[in-house]
Protein backbone atom coordinates (compact mmCIF):
# COMPACT_ATOMS: atom_id res chain seq x y z
CA UNK A 1 0.00 0.00 0.00
CA UNK A 2 1.78 2.92 -1.47
CA UNK A 3 -0.32 5.51 0.44
CA UNK A 4 0.28 3.50 4.41
CA UNK A 5 4.20 3.89 2.86
CA UNK A 6 4.32 7.47 2.30
CA UNK A 7 2.17 8.30 5.61
CA UNK A 8 4.75 6.34 7.43
CA UNK A 9 7.53 7.93 5.83
CA UNK A 10 5.58 11.33 6.60
CA UNK A 11 4.49 11.11 10.10
CA UNK A 12 6.10 8.21 11.46
CA UNK A 13 8.79 8.74 14.14
CA UNK A 14 11.85 6.65 14.19
CA UNK A 15 12.56 6.81 18.26
CA UNK A 16 15.23 4.24 18.28
CA UNK A 17 16.52 1.09 16.25
CA UNK A 18 13.33 -1.03 17.63
CA UNK A 19 10.18 1.57 18.38
CA UNK A 20 8.63 3.42 15.49
CA UNK A 21 5.97 6.00 16.90
CA UNK A 22 3.00 6.13 14.61
CA UNK A 23 0.53 7.69 16.47
CA UNK A 24 -0.16 10.23 14.24
CA UNK A 25 -2.29 8.41 11.86
CA UNK A 26 -3.12 4.74 13.61
CA UNK A 27 -2.06 4.30 17.47
CA UNK A 28 -3.93 7.13 19.07
CA UNK A 29 -5.01 9.66 16.45
CA UNK A 30 -6.67 7.49 13.52
CA UNK A 31 -6.85 8.53 9.86
CA UNK A 32 -10.34 7.10 9.41
CA UNK A 33 -10.06 7.27 5.18
CA UNK A 34 -6.46 5.40 5.72
CA UNK A 35 -8.22 2.76 7.58
CA UNK A 36 -10.67 2.34 5.10
CA UNK A 37 -8.63 1.61 2.31
CA UNK A 38 -6.68 -0.67 4.78
CA UNK A 39 -9.59 -2.84 5.65
CA UNK A 40 -10.41 -2.37 1.93
CA UNK A 41 -7.09 -3.88 1.08
CA UNK A 42 -7.09 -7.19 3.93
CA UNK A 43 -10.71 -8.11 1.77
CA UNK A 44 -9.47 -8.06 -1.67
CA UNK A 45 -6.44 -10.50 -0.20
CA UNK A 46 -8.84 -12.53 1.51
CA UNK A 47 -12.21 -12.39 0.37
CA UNK A 48 -11.66 -15.76 -1.48
CA UNK A 49 -11.38 -17.59 1.83
CA UNK A 50 -14.99 -17.46 3.44
CA UNK A 51 -14.13 -15.36 6.38
CA UNK A 52 -16.80 -15.20 8.96
CA UNK A 53 -15.16 -13.18 11.53
CA UNK A 54 -12.32 -10.71 11.96
CA UNK A 55 -10.63 -10.88 15.23
CA UNK A 56 -8.39 -8.51 16.76
CA UNK A 57 -7.48 -7.15 20.40
CA UNK A 58 -8.07 -4.03 22.30
CA UNK A 59 -7.46 -0.70 21.31
CA UNK A 60 -5.31 0.10 18.07
CA UNK A 61 -6.61 -3.15 16.83
CA UNK A 62 -10.30 -2.20 16.38
CA UNK A 63 -9.91 0.59 13.60
CA UNK A 64 -8.31 -1.55 10.84
CA UNK A 65 -10.49 -4.89 12.04
CA UNK A 66 -13.72 -2.99 11.91
CA UNK A 67 -13.04 -1.47 8.75
CA UNK A 68 -11.93 -4.98 7.40
CA UNK A 69 -15.40 -6.83 9.10
CA UNK A 70 -17.43 -3.44 7.26
CA UNK A 71 -15.75 -4.92 3.83
CA UNK A 72 -16.58 -8.53 4.68
CA UNK A 73 -19.64 -8.07 6.31
CA UNK A 74 -18.60 -10.22 9.06
CA UNK A 75 -18.72 -9.35 12.78
CA UNK A 76 -15.64 -7.65 14.24
CA UNK A 77 -14.36 -9.27 17.52
CA UNK A 78 -11.78 -7.61 19.68
CA UNK A 79 -10.04 -9.72 22.62
CA UNK A 80 -9.91 -7.57 25.99
CA UNK A 81 -7.51 -7.22 28.16
CA UNK A 82 -8.82 -9.05 30.80
CA UNK A 83 -8.41 -8.69 34.68
CA UNK A 84 -8.66 -11.61 37.20
CA UNK A 85 -12.15 -10.53 38.36
CA UNK A 86 -13.91 -10.77 35.05
CA UNK A 87 -12.73 -13.92 34.65
CA UNK A 88 -15.17 -16.89 33.97
CA UNK A 89 -15.55 -20.75 32.66
CA UNK A 90 -17.30 -19.01 29.22
CA UNK A 91 -14.49 -17.26 27.56
CA UNK A 92 -10.88 -18.02 25.82
CA UNK A 93 -7.83 -16.81 27.09
CA UNK A 94 -4.73 -16.00 26.37
CA UNK A 95 -1.31 -14.84 28.07
CA UNK A 96 0.17 -12.12 25.77
CA UNK A 97 3.70 -10.80 26.52
CA UNK A 98 4.66 -7.30 25.35
CA UNK A 99 8.45 -6.89 24.41
CA UNK A 100 7.64 -3.35 24.58
CA UNK A 101 6.63 -3.22 28.17
CA UNK A 102 7.92 -6.25 29.60
CA UNK A 103 4.97 -7.55 30.69
CA UNK A 104 2.47 -10.38 30.33
CA UNK A 105 -0.93 -10.02 29.90
CA UNK A 106 -4.64 -11.85 29.79
CA UNK A 107 -6.85 -11.02 27.41
CA UNK A 108 -10.34 -12.95 26.86
CA UNK A 109 -12.87 -13.91 23.95
CA UNK A 110 -15.82 -14.66 25.25
CA UNK A 111 -17.23 -18.49 23.65
CA UNK A 112 -20.34 -16.61 22.72
CA UNK A 113 -18.72 -15.53 20.01
CA UNK A 114 -16.99 -17.52 18.37
CA UNK A 115 -16.99 -21.72 17.45
CA UNK A 116 -15.80 -24.52 15.46
CA UNK A 117 -17.95 -22.70 12.09
CA UNK A 118 -15.56 -19.77 12.46
CA UNK A 119 -12.94 -19.11 9.64
CA UNK A 120 -11.35 -15.72 11.26
CA UNK A 121 -8.75 -13.56 10.15
CA UNK A 122 -6.46 -12.15 12.46
CA UNK A 123 -5.64 -8.24 12.66
CA UNK A 124 -3.53 -6.10 14.32
CA UNK A 125 -1.99 -2.39 13.93
CA UNK A 126 2.21 -4.20 14.18
CA UNK A 127 3.82 -7.24 14.02
CA UNK A 128 7.23 -7.02 15.95
CA UNK A 129 8.19 -10.94 18.02
CA UNK A 130 4.30 -11.83 16.79
CA UNK A 131 3.23 -12.57 20.49
CA UNK A 132 -0.31 -11.27 20.27
CA UNK A 133 -1.36 -12.68 16.60
CA UNK A 134 -0.14 -16.07 18.23
CA UNK A 135 -2.02 -15.36 21.44
CA UNK A 136 -5.05 -14.71 19.04
CA UNK A 137 -4.47 -18.10 17.15
CA UNK A 138 -4.22 -19.76 20.70
CA UNK A 139 -7.95 -18.50 21.34
CA UNK A 140 -9.10 -19.48 17.99
CA UNK A 141 -7.70 -22.86 18.46
CA UNK A 142 -9.25 -23.11 21.88
CA UNK A 143 -12.98 -22.33 20.14
CA UNK A 144 -11.95 -25.53 17.33
CA UNK A 145 -12.14 -22.45 14.91
CA UNK A 146 -9.63 -22.04 12.11
CA UNK A 147 -7.23 -19.08 11.68
CA UNK A 148 -6.92 -18.58 8.14
CA UNK A 149 -4.44 -15.67 7.77
CA UNK A 150 -3.50 -12.76 9.65
CA UNK A 151 -3.27 -9.13 8.42
CA UNK A 152 -0.75 -6.68 9.76
CA UNK A 153 -0.87 -2.94 9.02
CA UNK A 154 2.89 -2.36 9.79
CA UNK A 155 5.30 -5.25 9.81
CA UNK A 156 8.47 -5.23 11.69
CA UNK A 157 10.64 -7.26 9.30
CA UNK A 158 13.88 -7.22 11.41
CA UNK A 159 12.13 -8.47 14.16
CA UNK A 160 11.26 -12.51 14.43
CA UNK A 161 7.52 -11.77 14.11
CA UNK A 162 6.38 -13.30 10.92
CA UNK A 163 8.90 -15.97 11.06
CA UNK A 164 7.05 -17.31 14.48
CA UNK A 165 3.66 -17.08 12.85
CA UNK A 166 5.00 -18.48 9.50
CA UNK A 167 6.20 -21.41 11.46
CA UNK A 168 2.89 -21.67 13.12
CA UNK A 169 1.45 -22.04 9.76
CA UNK A 170 -0.55 -18.72 9.44
CA UNK A 171 -0.59 -16.79 6.36
CA UNK A 172 0.62 -13.31 6.65
CA UNK A 173 -0.23 -10.31 5.12
CA UNK A 174 1.70 -7.12 5.90
CA UNK A 175 0.88 -3.55 4.01
CA UNK A 176 3.99 -2.20 4.73
CA UNK A 177 7.25 -4.32 5.91
CA UNK A 178 9.94 -2.10 7.71
CA UNK A 179 13.64 -3.30 6.73
CA UNK A 180 15.13 -1.15 9.27
CA UNK A 181 15.13 1.93 11.77
CA UNK A 182 18.59 2.49 11.89
CA UNK A 183 19.86 6.12 11.38
CA UNK A 184 17.22 7.49 12.49
CA UNK A 185 15.30 6.77 9.10
CA UNK A 186 12.68 4.28 8.35
CA UNK A 187 13.97 1.73 5.09
CA UNK A 188 11.52 -0.20 3.44
CA UNK A 189 11.80 -4.10 2.43
CA UNK A 190 12.04 -3.68 -1.60
CA UNK A 191 8.83 -6.01 -2.92
CA UNK A 192 9.53 -7.55 -5.46
CA UNK A 193 7.30 -7.06 -8.53
CA UNK B 1 -32.23 4.66 14.67
CA UNK B 2 -34.57 1.96 14.19
CA UNK B 3 -31.85 -0.54 13.32
CA UNK B 4 -30.38 -0.15 16.75
CA UNK B 5 -33.20 -0.22 18.74
CA UNK B 6 -34.22 -3.20 17.36
CA UNK B 7 -30.15 -4.98 17.76
CA UNK B 8 -30.95 -3.54 21.42
CA UNK B 9 -34.32 -5.57 21.44
CA UNK B 10 -32.85 -8.76 19.91
CA UNK B 11 -29.46 -8.95 21.33
CA UNK B 12 -29.09 -7.13 24.31
CA UNK B 13 -29.28 -8.89 27.88
CA UNK B 14 -30.33 -7.40 30.94
CA UNK B 15 -28.37 -8.05 33.52
CA UNK B 16 -30.15 -6.20 36.08
CA UNK B 17 -31.90 -2.66 36.57
CA UNK B 18 -28.94 -0.56 35.82
CA UNK B 19 -27.01 -2.62 33.63
CA UNK B 20 -27.40 -3.82 29.60
CA UNK B 21 -24.78 -6.00 28.36
CA UNK B 22 -24.77 -5.46 24.42
CA UNK B 23 -21.38 -7.00 23.98
CA UNK B 24 -22.86 -9.14 21.08
CA UNK B 25 -23.08 -6.06 18.70
CA UNK B 26 -20.97 -3.23 20.27
CA UNK B 27 -18.73 -3.71 23.37
CA UNK B 28 -16.61 -7.00 22.02
CA UNK B 29 -18.14 -8.55 19.19
CA UNK B 30 -19.11 -5.68 16.53
CA UNK B 31 -21.22 -5.18 14.17
CA UNK B 32 -19.37 -3.42 11.54
CA UNK B 33 -22.29 -2.57 9.29
CA UNK B 34 -24.57 -1.10 12.07
CA UNK B 35 -21.42 0.77 13.11
CA UNK B 36 -21.34 2.41 9.65
CA UNK B 37 -24.55 3.76 9.86
CA UNK B 38 -24.09 4.89 13.11
CA UNK B 39 -21.15 6.86 12.13
CA UNK B 40 -23.04 7.96 9.00
CA UNK B 41 -26.17 8.79 11.49
CA UNK B 42 -24.20 11.31 13.28
CA UNK B 43 -22.02 12.71 10.27
CA UNK B 44 -26.06 13.70 9.02
CA UNK B 45 -26.44 15.38 12.70
CA UNK B 46 -23.16 17.42 13.35
CA UNK B 47 -22.20 17.80 9.57
CA UNK B 48 -23.15 21.75 9.50
CA UNK B 49 -21.01 22.43 12.86
CA UNK B 50 -17.36 22.38 11.06
CA UNK B 51 -16.26 19.36 13.08
CA UNK B 52 -12.24 18.90 12.30
CA UNK B 53 -12.11 15.90 15.06
CA UNK B 54 -13.59 13.15 16.34
CA UNK B 55 -12.72 12.27 19.95
CA UNK B 56 -13.16 8.92 21.97
CA UNK B 57 -11.72 6.86 24.73
CA UNK B 58 -10.52 3.23 24.35
CA UNK B 59 -11.66 1.03 23.56
CA UNK B 60 -15.02 0.74 22.87
CA UNK B 61 -15.86 3.95 21.54
CA UNK B 62 -13.28 3.37 18.64
CA UNK B 63 -15.69 1.60 16.32
CA UNK B 64 -18.35 4.13 16.30
CA UNK B 65 -15.58 7.14 16.62
CA UNK B 66 -13.94 5.56 13.56
CA UNK B 67 -16.85 5.41 11.48
CA UNK B 68 -17.90 8.87 12.28
CA UNK B 69 -14.97 10.35 11.76
CA UNK B 70 -14.72 8.47 7.78
CA UNK B 71 -18.03 9.71 6.99
CA UNK B 72 -16.56 13.65 8.33
CA UNK B 73 -13.45 12.82 6.76
CA UNK B 74 -11.52 13.86 9.81
CA UNK B 75 -8.83 12.13 12.58
CA UNK B 76 -10.27 10.13 15.09
CA UNK B 77 -9.13 10.42 18.45
CA UNK B 78 -8.92 8.18 21.11
CA UNK B 79 -8.24 9.20 24.85
CA UNK B 80 -5.62 6.49 26.15
CA UNK B 81 -6.12 4.81 29.78
CA UNK B 82 -2.55 6.95 31.18
CA UNK B 83 -0.53 4.78 33.28
CA UNK B 84 1.77 6.68 35.90
CA UNK B 85 5.07 5.61 33.98
CA UNK B 86 3.96 7.06 30.86
CA UNK B 87 2.60 10.30 32.37
CA UNK B 88 4.32 13.53 30.04
CA UNK B 89 4.12 16.82 30.39
CA UNK B 90 2.95 17.27 26.40
CA UNK B 91 -0.59 16.21 27.02
CA UNK B 92 -4.04 16.67 28.57
CA UNK B 93 -5.18 14.48 31.44
CA UNK B 94 -8.58 13.96 32.75
CA UNK B 95 -9.62 11.60 35.43
CA UNK B 96 -12.93 9.36 35.41
CA UNK B 97 -14.81 7.71 37.18
CA UNK B 98 -16.27 4.45 36.30
CA UNK B 99 -19.92 3.73 38.65
CA UNK B 100 -19.63 -0.15 37.31
CA UNK B 101 -16.50 -0.79 38.11
CA UNK B 102 -16.13 1.71 41.29
CA UNK B 103 -12.62 2.88 39.90
CA UNK B 104 -10.84 6.45 38.89
CA UNK B 105 -8.76 5.89 36.04
CA UNK B 106 -6.66 8.86 34.66
CA UNK B 107 -7.25 9.14 30.26
CA UNK B 108 -4.26 11.32 28.56
CA UNK B 109 -4.18 13.18 24.72
CA UNK B 110 -1.27 13.88 23.02
CA UNK B 111 -1.55 17.98 23.32
CA UNK B 112 0.40 17.26 19.42
CA UNK B 113 -3.49 16.39 18.29
CA UNK B 114 -5.74 18.65 19.69
CA UNK B 115 -5.64 22.69 19.76
CA UNK B 116 -7.17 25.76 19.99
CA UNK B 117 -8.96 25.63 16.35
CA UNK B 118 -10.25 22.38 16.68
CA UNK B 119 -14.20 21.71 16.67
CA UNK B 120 -14.60 18.38 18.53
CA UNK B 121 -17.55 15.58 18.72
CA UNK B 122 -17.17 13.51 21.33
CA UNK B 123 -18.54 9.87 20.54
CA UNK B 124 -18.99 7.31 23.43
CA UNK B 125 -21.09 3.82 23.06
CA UNK B 126 -22.54 4.33 26.44
CA UNK B 127 -24.08 7.30 28.55
CA UNK B 128 -25.18 6.51 32.03
CA UNK B 129 -23.35 9.15 34.50
CA UNK B 130 -21.83 11.02 31.56
CA UNK B 131 -18.19 10.61 33.49
CA UNK B 132 -15.93 9.66 30.36
CA UNK B 133 -17.57 12.35 28.15
CA UNK B 134 -17.18 15.24 30.80
CA UNK B 135 -13.37 13.91 31.31
CA UNK B 136 -13.22 14.10 27.51
CA UNK B 137 -15.08 17.51 27.40
CA UNK B 138 -12.18 18.49 29.87
CA UNK B 139 -9.50 17.45 27.58
CA UNK B 140 -10.98 19.94 24.98
CA UNK B 141 -11.33 22.74 27.62
CA UNK B 142 -7.01 22.15 28.38
CA UNK B 143 -6.24 22.21 24.60
CA UNK B 144 -8.59 25.40 24.67
CA UNK B 145 -10.85 23.72 21.89
CA UNK B 146 -14.36 23.21 21.19
CA UNK B 147 -16.82 20.37 22.09
CA UNK B 148 -19.49 20.94 19.56
CA UNK B 149 -21.82 17.97 20.57
CA UNK B 150 -21.55 14.84 22.20
CA UNK B 151 -22.87 11.28 20.14
CA UNK B 152 -23.73 8.62 22.26
CA UNK B 153 -24.54 5.31 20.76
CA UNK B 154 -26.79 4.00 23.48
CA UNK B 155 -28.29 6.34 26.38
CA UNK B 156 -29.46 5.26 29.81
CA UNK B 157 -31.99 7.94 30.19
CA UNK B 158 -32.88 6.71 33.71
CA UNK B 159 -29.31 7.93 34.90
CA UNK B 160 -28.54 11.53 35.35
CA UNK B 161 -25.37 11.59 32.23
CA UNK B 162 -27.76 13.77 29.80
CA UNK B 163 -28.20 16.31 32.87
CA UNK B 164 -24.92 16.60 33.93
CA UNK B 165 -23.92 16.99 30.10
CA UNK B 166 -26.44 19.51 29.54
CA UNK B 167 -25.81 21.63 32.58
CA UNK B 168 -21.77 21.44 30.98
CA UNK B 169 -23.74 23.29 27.86
CA UNK B 170 -22.98 20.29 25.65
CA UNK B 171 -25.32 18.93 23.40
CA UNK B 172 -25.96 15.40 23.47
CA UNK B 173 -27.30 13.69 20.51
CA UNK B 174 -28.59 9.52 21.51
CA UNK B 175 -29.42 7.34 18.88
CA UNK B 176 -30.99 5.07 21.16
CA UNK B 177 -32.28 5.99 25.07
CA UNK B 178 -33.46 3.38 27.65
CA UNK B 179 -36.12 4.51 29.43
CA UNK B 180 -35.46 1.50 31.94
CA UNK B 181 -34.25 -1.86 32.40
CA UNK B 182 -36.77 -2.82 35.05
CA UNK B 183 -38.48 -6.23 34.61
CA UNK B 184 -35.96 -7.87 32.71
CA UNK B 185 -37.12 -6.03 29.81
CA UNK B 186 -35.92 -2.82 27.86
CA UNK B 187 -37.96 0.12 27.27
CA UNK B 188 -37.27 2.91 24.89
CA UNK B 189 -37.90 6.72 25.70
CA UNK B 190 -41.00 7.53 23.49
CA UNK B 191 -39.93 10.26 20.79
CA UNK B 192 -42.11 12.71 19.88
CA UNK B 193 -42.52 13.06 16.15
Amino acid sequence: MDLLKRKVEADGVVIDEKILKVDGFLNHQIDAKLMHDVGLTFYNQFKDEGVTKVLTIEASGIAPAIMAAMHFDVPCLFAKKAKPSTLTKEAYYADIHSFTKNTTSTVMVSDEFLDKNDRVLIIDDFLANGDASLGLNEIVKQANAETIGVGIVVEKSFQPGRARLEKAGLKVSSLCKVASLSGNKVTFVEEQS
